[in-house]
């Protein structure tokens, strides 16, 4: 069976899903759409396949499947629209950034037995995934602790930070998902500290760029997230988990691994410096993931459910910042 | 000048601090007193001292300074004594459980003007120097974040750790001074999570094996602590700074690093299994510290306001716990 | 303009040249000829190629360049036809076993003034990349000494073997090229051992499993290459180049980089275990530099002269185990 | 039982050994020797011995081992002397420059029944001794391929190097008995190459500064040895060991452990810039390991044989490099 795929939206991160669509031999990418023409044709171009609108994607009955790649406030209703119309959905996070609207949203996919994943793409990082199974293997006995650091070479413009949901919505939420895919159990309360140290335009927009938080699941496992909007040396991407029986981590990953030593010591070069190319594979895997799960008709994950989980724990931990308070999500 | 010392308590860090006593061109070791007769005269002997009395030190003309290792609920009184007696005191941490009675006796060591150290090993640590060196070079910017990776080997004995003031005044306590030591300001609030994951009978003495706390200062820094009593890899020392330029790092030691590869992979040997063979460098320096303060009469560090720093965090922690909320220490 | 592309050979090498082709922009995959038709087949379906024999690529007008990836001994008769037929060649290596058929070939090339590449791979890895632009960057002064340890993860069956060449014209010869590649001067003479170490049957036909060999210039920078036919932990390639002012050097890659740590140590997982998944992207930059000197007209490096300067070094390590001597290349 | 010693030269080494007799339990330093009175009343005062002449050692009977540290062309006729005066002796390497002289001196050892350690120290590092401690306890199956690299910080004074036998007989001596440490077998034939690449004047004195040495044993076992008199980056002390099974290695030292990345980078410091400080703990482990055999009567290792073997290998790299041949030890 081959899955047949529609493109919506042909920006940045649409042109990466239209490339791991092609290179898959159990896929193929039927049509494109972007509200700008331009766009679609570069993408339809480059893998042969064909321009179409929103609407005419819908109604195709030669595409299974579609990947969401638009702007955030418009990922709920496409998530209903095509739900209906019967297509198995990938959806880039978040599914809104409103959790009622993810609620109602989730309630249509589950009501019209749509298949949607959620693009946690880290969850598909081969290191992060050989942590995952040093876990499942029994390697580290039973998790009690999960570190994850997480810190962007930059901050993006305050435009869009303006309009991102904040840092917890828009940057945390990953770490979110991740620690929820590493403690094996879910989380009951949330305490985070939040301020602004990289740039006051962002502390002005109404957000943070420095923040920690700690999550405690019910028996008592505790994760740590550290995130900073900039950091110097490249793309920080670091988890840790440690257990009754030992410790895994993974390293940070860099394009070029030689190191120079002089009188000044031993250099190794930066880190990848943009999340694109430091989760290339993660990409590709996730939708050879979605694919897989299409095929053999097994179950997405991450779903609907981890969307909406992760987007709570952002909002827990908004809430423990203004009250001062550890927070039930 | 030499500085010439008693020792009070022969145990285990009694004879850890008389050989750097007596290893230190500048000092020389003159008395030892415990109240075991055996164990004076066996550290006597060694180092070519004398077994005497606490009261015979206190009141000893060829005594400058004294090591105080006894146990910890007699460490206030015998600051208070020597304080009164004119001797320069190095005392082992903590000075009291309570910080009233920590208040109470660094009264008396400023009404006495008595020179007053506090055995914050880790500062000497030549790694963690070297950190704080870095940051001081400017060679990473303004501290943003401090990370504190902080785990035994193994637990204590309960009988111990039910004497010990809790996690928070027993292990943390380095931490949070090692905190302070590298914030470079004053923390504003803290908010702890805790948890019994290593051993029930270390929860049913009332204490907790497993936490995690973050400290924030007043221009939003953030310390993140983690701790556990059981590490199965070794004793778990690493600490991490980011901040505006960059970010500097210790990693943990190993007493051997060799590396043996196969079919299974590269493995490298534990790291070292004991506080007083991590921290063999730390002790000489701490005391070496002490022994060139007295001497120049410049200030000690830490003093005893750090070690009642330290210990307010911790009371704060413990207060975090219980209420839920974010502490001003 | 676009580079078009016809393959001779359809085997492991071939299916990962045809790849980068087709995934090149510069480039048009067109032809694909093999002696076995299921194996072009399959390889020009992939690609939307057709399949030709290796005549009908030889008069094609729709084809500008050959990627010969046919057997050894078909090589330097296959670069001669290409070269009179006027198609930009890309040859893996060896040229051919013998070093005169080598030098007779490379006349023909020289004489039609055709372009010819030889597959070694290895100078387009871009930790070997980054490394030698470290020594043009001047970031360890002059070059010394160059260090190439180079051991393979398992051998290849003793059939083949027998058809190699022997290890140092099948396997050194690619830590020649690189010594040359580093050295940054010819190489003057060549001492070597080696020995049957790992499996008694490639003793009984009549090669080497584990050799070393030095290779020093006339100004006396060395080489020292370390090869074995087996190496349990996986893949190891590595080069270190010491210079006047620092060292430069390449660590080992592994296709998932994380540790584990218990009681028993820290445990990396082990290097790849098969060269095409660790110069995975040495080969994609190889066909990419291949067509892009061909768009440009600039020079091909390495060409056949460096084909045959390796193979003579190959020649000069053999005569020196067997004369015990320090041999002229 | 307590062994007594006398010190016969209170230079830097002197020092060294000094100490490491007056730290260990079970040795007592009674008499440091010197031609300069003042370096031997420092070292004799330091540790509360007297200060005697060699002679008054020689016959004295409250002494039963001597650590000989005096020049190199003293060497030999004090084991002599002290080999006849019943005196277990420690000497530091090499016993002579020349290997005839060598072998008479030990004729004596040998007749007398003396005990003869020589000072190859870098067996005594904790972690060469785990190198060999893995290879002894099968970790890596048969020895096939040791490789060493051992580069100097800087070059001695050309008019030390003028008086040191040449870098085979000064430096590369420790490294050609770290080969018959690491291989298990002796070694049947040695080729060398050499140059001068670090300083002319070296040169003009007759030796070279950069060295690289193949070793093979009968059984066809290879070393390769890579020395330099100059590395920017520090003491360069590397060992790394192939075997059947696997490999082991040995990283380098160095003081301060930490890491500071920002744009350029991720930096470590250098390595320990002398060789004092980088095999501090081997010096005292040697001396501990000749106090021990004395005490037990157990055989001395490396003794008299282990120093003529080194002196043979670096003879035969010599001759080596004059023929061009591999030559037999």
């Amino acid at each position: 069976m081959t899955v047949r795929f529609g493109v919506l939206g042909a920006g940045r991160i649409g042109k990466v899903h239209a490339k791991a669509v092609s290179g898959n031999p159990d896929a193929k990418l039927v049509a494109v759409a972007d509200a700008m023409a331009d766009a679609a044709t570069a993408v339809a171009t480059q893998y042969a396949a064909e321009v179409r609108s929103i609407s005419q994607i819908e109604v195709a009955n030669d595409i299974d499947a579609v990947i969401i790649c638009t702007p955030t406030d418009t990922h709920a209703d496409l998530i209903e629209r095509f739900s209906r119309a019967g297509k198995a959905i990938f959806c880039e996070k978040p599914v809104d950034l409103d959790a009622q609207r993810v609620r109602e949203c989730l309630k249509v996919v589950e009501e019209t037995g749509a298949k949607l994943m959620v693009g946690f793409n880290r969850r598909f990082d081969p290191h992060f995934m050989a942590v995952r199974k040093a876990i499942d293997d029994g390697r580290i006995g039973t998790v009690e602790m999960v570190t994850i650091t997480s810190r962007d070479p930059g901050a993006p413009p305050v435009d869009y930070i303006k309009r991102s949901g904040g840092i917890f919505r828009d940057m945390t939420i990953h770490d979110f998902d991740m620690a929820r895919f590493l403690l094996g159990e879910e989380i009951s309360s949330v305490s985070a500290h939040a301020a602004v140290l990289v740039d006051p335009a962002i502390g002005e927009a109404g957000d943070y760029d420095s923040a920690t938080v700690i999550l405690e699941t019910a028996s008592g496992r505790q994760a740590v997230i550290t995130n900073s909007r900039r950091a110097t040396y490249g793309y920080d991407q670091r988890i840790e988990v440690h257990g009754s029986k030992g410790v895994v981590s993974a390293e940070n990953q860099r394009p070029v691994s030689i190191e120079i030593a002089n009188g000044d010591g031993y250099t190794r070069p930066p880190l990848h410096d943009f999340f694109m190319t430091r989760y290339t594979e993660a990409y590709a895997n996730e939708i050879a993931s979605f694919i897989s799960a299409i095929e053999k008709g097994s179950a997405i994950s991450p779903n609907g459910t981890d969307g909406l989980l992760a987007l709570q724990l952002a909002d827990a931990a908004l809430a423990s910042i203004k009250t001062g308070k550890r927070v039930k999500p």
